[in-house]
């Protein structure tokens, strides 16, 4: 009789659920489902219950929130009743969905509360189950830094750069037990220790900062994701498990471990924050703990990936759904936010994660495909306990209005206003490749810069947008600029000249190339050096041929240069008009100022002077940061075709 | 000694003004000029005085706004001493400038002020001048009635359209006596009265208002603009005397018939204000109040023409002076509109013009290379006195931010808030020609105009936007399309039923074409009937061939529509992001809805209406408005290649 009384009662409380969704076919189909699933509770209630997991795994006393959600998964984990007894810690309530298999604790933490560990007690009948559940101290090493203008971050893919351990590079207790470096789909073995090894190199390069693609737990099935191709998530952007760092990396100890040795080097650490979707070989894709945990559809439906119906003040909602609640792929697990243990969950993943391993910042990725509230929500928890932390996520958008949506901006006419203090800059990368690969004319080649830079005026803080020139889901640069190595420094020395946060991506430095002719995987590939048995070593200025290390030593003079010039981290910037394909801007402070003509015409362009009076006034000469030249007359200047001239100017 | 008293005062007053000036080149260049120039005085001042203009020629009692500045002009009128003698005027101060043929007088008319005749009179010594001005009564005309999405306006260079009159095409006491329809850069005859000949045929058409390129006086000498051009202003943009509307089109007394005939048949008038120059053979350039009546530049310096510089956040004073006082041509003198009887002396002409023409809005020609803070406060004056009255400026941009600087907007970014309404929305413009003529892809061809209407989130009232497909200044239409029928309709379909006040380009609804090669007179060509002799008359069905009247009575079908439907005036719009090349949205208000399917696609499309649902819910069949003919299910419609379905829907 309890287990009827029971099940009616879950039963009732799920057709509550179910009928505030609008969509009936939907809603016919789950009724069915869910009336099936039920009828075979007795029997499972019947079994002890057990738990298997509670997430987060640990938490922290001296939050500045006080509030933590448990989530308890196990068999008939949602039948039991908890207790807690701790001094500080006070189990406020204990919710129930419906899958018995989970129970959702709301948790308060007292200020005062002492680290250590307390029991989760669950009682059911006779039974009784303890948890042991750990509240840690916090450590002294600095968390959610933040990243400015004053860092350059180097995106690496992890499985790509460099193999320090090939004893982590698969295991058989995986789903995929592969790893094979001649198969671009499979996993390739790089690792935290790959790229330990390699960080005085990155170092010495310029870089400040590391963001990583992934490295939560991916542990998959291979995917049929072509019709030659079956893959699983080498990329990692396919969890499986927030909670696990994956071992193929370094697993939570070799990540603590990178983190560690890049605060020790005065370096940054972003996390690549997944808050959309999940792998459908995640644990609770395979249980999901309530019927609407992710946003389902009749029928298999795509996102539309277009985000103006976001904004649009024409815009219909049947667009939107589609968008927001529609899959990124059929093997992805499209995440209801509007569910609030869902968006309890992720967001104390980002908290956890942040505390746990000291990053410095999150890059988001799909950030315009997710619920706009849990956005901010997920945003402001994370700014109220790190309040420098850096936030930028990846909304690709073709102009700066659409891009303005997704972070702080100064558009009245939006009704949603986003928190998001940074955005990666797709508005200003697709001017970047405007200017190198089109024919200079009226609104086209390096006006688009121009073009670009002047719309400025609709973010709150452009400063803070981050820069690029190519990403892992986009062609390689060299390729996209036809391999053409002047077209290469323009690009570079515009990068890490102008505002805002430039990042790069791996490989770049050495020219490695690619298009994502006939996959992505052309563009992820390993960096040459990093893997054993690899013929070159491009870590080394040996193992590069001269046009490498041409490109090395470019990007390396002009990013420590950078890193050492607080102006171009923080001084102000002033654009004119190009002309005849030149475009010339400055940066300025009190204290320095550098001029940057940067020439895309073919042919040698003469530059008057006197035009750019208003900042060049009281200087008479210049050096050129690149080729240490002096260039001792400002009035007339003679800058070779296809050249990007960066003089700090002296008096 | 009088003489040198006098002339020493007005150095120093110039030496004061010139003082304030920045450009030390241009200083002492004009100290010297002006030097020179007074030291000639003594013989000129010893003459006696003349006024021979009074600018406004006339005013009104019972204006809004007291005040009133008359510019005297004559030879030595600025020496006089001058009183007015009328119950309710005020002669409050008498201004003087660097050149002696000139007085400003500021004068306050009461509100209590009748209508009359009132006397300048100037003394000088046993000298006595008097000249009469006129305060007239206020008719019961209504003036600046404003546009609004209800219309359709029809632009028309006059000279091009029709010649009602070839008794006035030309005068020989004019600078250019010619007239020549074979000749392109000639004048060709056209008037107001072979408009109003043809208002019936406008309004058949489903036009509701003329804008007509600029009628006031351009008597010019013609300017060598080309290898093999002479040419003067035929299209009206180079002014030579505010106050004279040109006789060739039929003065001041034609205009005002025009402007009778359109009223009487519930039709509207748009002027074309040029504010930012005149011609060179203006009569005030040829003998200049102020030696800064005008931009000056040590050298003749054009305008940039781009207005980034405008709204940029890292934008150079070098660039904005450029782009503001440099002149348009080197034939078109740049007014300085700092200069505040330079500012007076424009806003009241529009007002005047306004009043004496009962004019119903303005397009200003030229808008961004216009002083800013003028334009607010010219547009202020406007709207003071015309509270409804209707002002859409040209400023030729490339996207929305940059369009938003230049009316009321909603971006908090801009250091300067533009007051204008409504402005040419050259945005859409250029969306409407890549979604004609480009590939349908990611972010290309109807994408484009989904993308584009997006990002109205940026202005306070897109719905006043005027749109258009073709301008006098651009590529004909029917050329930018190919002369493709299909392309042509769904342009039309697109302009006629989506939001904004949409203007026509005279002759495209006969299929005109032209591109500007070798000149912008190709797309000025005469309308076919309008002109003596014409061999074809195509004001008339009988006229035109099969293709030809085709296009016009589509044109007219949706026109006519428009303007007896409301949903297609003031409905709300909501759009669908397109698929497929199939852009679909909907014009909706409690009364109607209207559903436009655009397929740019050359293949048939078949339509899943479910999608739509948030707008086709209640309604069940359609009737589509161009053929008359019956949809009758909307759930799957098959719309043919390169076509748009404009439908009402039914319950």
């Amino acid at each position: 009789m309890v287990f009827f009384s029971e099940n009616l009662a879950l039963f009732l409380s799920f057709c509550r659920s179910v009928g505030k969704q609008t969509n009936r076919h939907m809603k016919k189909r789950h009724l069915l489902l869910v009336f099936l699933g039920l009828m075979t509770l007795p029997a499972a209630i019947a079994q002890n219950a057990q738990v298997k997991r509670v997430d987060p795994t640990n938490w922290w006393v001296g939050m500045k929130n006080p509030n933590l959600q448990l989530l308890i998964y196990g068999p008939n984990a949602g039948t039991l009743t908890y207790t807690i007894n701790y001094p500080g810690v006070k189990l406020v309530k204990v919710n129930t969905v419906e899958n018995p298999n989970y129970a959702f604790l709301d948790v308060t933490i007292a200020p005062t509360t002492k680290p250590g560990t307390f029991q989760i007690v669950g009682k059911k009948g006779a039974q009784t189950l303890t948890r042991p559940y750990e509240l840690k101290a916090r450590t002294s090493t600095p968390k959610g830094q933040g990243l400015t203008a004053a860092d350059f971050i180097y995106l690496i893919m992890p499985d790509r750069f460099a193999n320090g351990d090939p004893s982590n590079d698969k295991f058989p207790d995986m789903l995929d037990t592969q790893a094979d470096t001649k198969n671009p789909y499979l996993r390739h073995g790089g690792d935290f220790k790959g790229i330990v090894d390699h960080l005085d190199y990155l170092k010495d390069m310029g870089v400040t900062a590391l963001w990583l693609t992934p490295v939560i737990l991916n542990d998959e099935t291979l995917k049929k994701e072509g019709p030659d191709r079956n893959q699983a998530g080498y990329h990692g952007y396919h969890f499986t498990d927030h909670y696990q760092i994956d071992k193929r990396f370094g697993g939570n100890a070799g990540y603590s471990g990178l983190a560690d040795a890049l605060h020790k080097r005065g370096m940054k650490l972003v996390q690549d924050a997944v808050y959309n979707h999940v792998s459908d070989d995640h644990w609770f894709f395979k249980d999901k703990p309530t019927p609407d945990w992710f946003n389902n559809w009749p029928t298999y439906t795509g996102s539309t990936h277009k985000e103006q119906p976001l904004y649009d003040p024409y815009g219909a909602e049947a667009d939107r759904k589609t968008l927001l609640d529609g899959w990124f792929t059929p093997f992805l697990p499209d995440l209801n936010q509007r569910n609030p243990y869902v968006a309890n969950y992720l967001i104390q993943h980002a908290i956890w994660s942040t505390e746990m391993f000291t990053l410095d910042g999150w890059r988001i990725d799909t950030y315009k495909y997710n619920d706009l509230t849990f956005l901010n929500r997920c945003n402001q928890a994370l700014m109220n306990e790190y309040p420098n932390i850096l936030l930028f996520g990846e909304s690709v958008v073709n102009n700066p209005v659409g891009q303005a949506f997704f972070v702080k901006n100064t558009i009245g006419g939006f009704d949603f206003k986003s928190n998001q203090p940074s955005a990666l800059d797709f508005a200003l990368y697709n001017a970047t490749n405007d200017a190198l690969n089109q024919n200079y004319d009226w609104d086209t080649g390096v006006n688009r810069l121009h073009q670009v830079l002047a719309q400025d005026v609709v973010y709150a803080d452009p400063m803070k947008l981050v820069t690029f020139l190519e990403n892992h889901d986009s062609d390689r640069y060299f390729s996209v600029i036809g391999e053409d190595i002047n077209k290469y420094k323009l690009g570079v020395a515009f990068l890490l000249t102008t505002r805002g946060i430039p990042h790069w991506y791996y490989g770049t430095e050495i020219l490695m190339k690619g298009t994502k002719n006939p996959t992505d995987a052309e563009v992820r590939k390993d960096f040459p050096g990093g893997f054993p048995g690899d013929r070159e070593n491009k870590f080394e200025a040996a193992g590069r041929n001269d046009r490498e290390n041409d490109a090395f030593q470019y990007v390396r003079k002009l990013a420590t240069y950078r890193r050492s010039n607080p102006v171009l981290q923080t001084g102000k910037l002033m654009q004119f008009l190009p002309q005849n394909g030149v475009y010339t801007y400055f940066r300025y402070n009190n204290d320095k100022t550098v001029m940057v003509i940067m020439n895309t015409d073919k042919k040698e362009a003469t530059i008057d002077g006197a035009r750019f009076a208003e900042r060049t006034k009281g200087f008479s000469s210049a050096r050129n940061v690149v080729t240490d030249e002096t260039v001792s007359d400002l009035k007339t200047m003679k800058v070779p075709g296809q050249t990007a001239w960066v003089l700090e100017l002296r008096k």
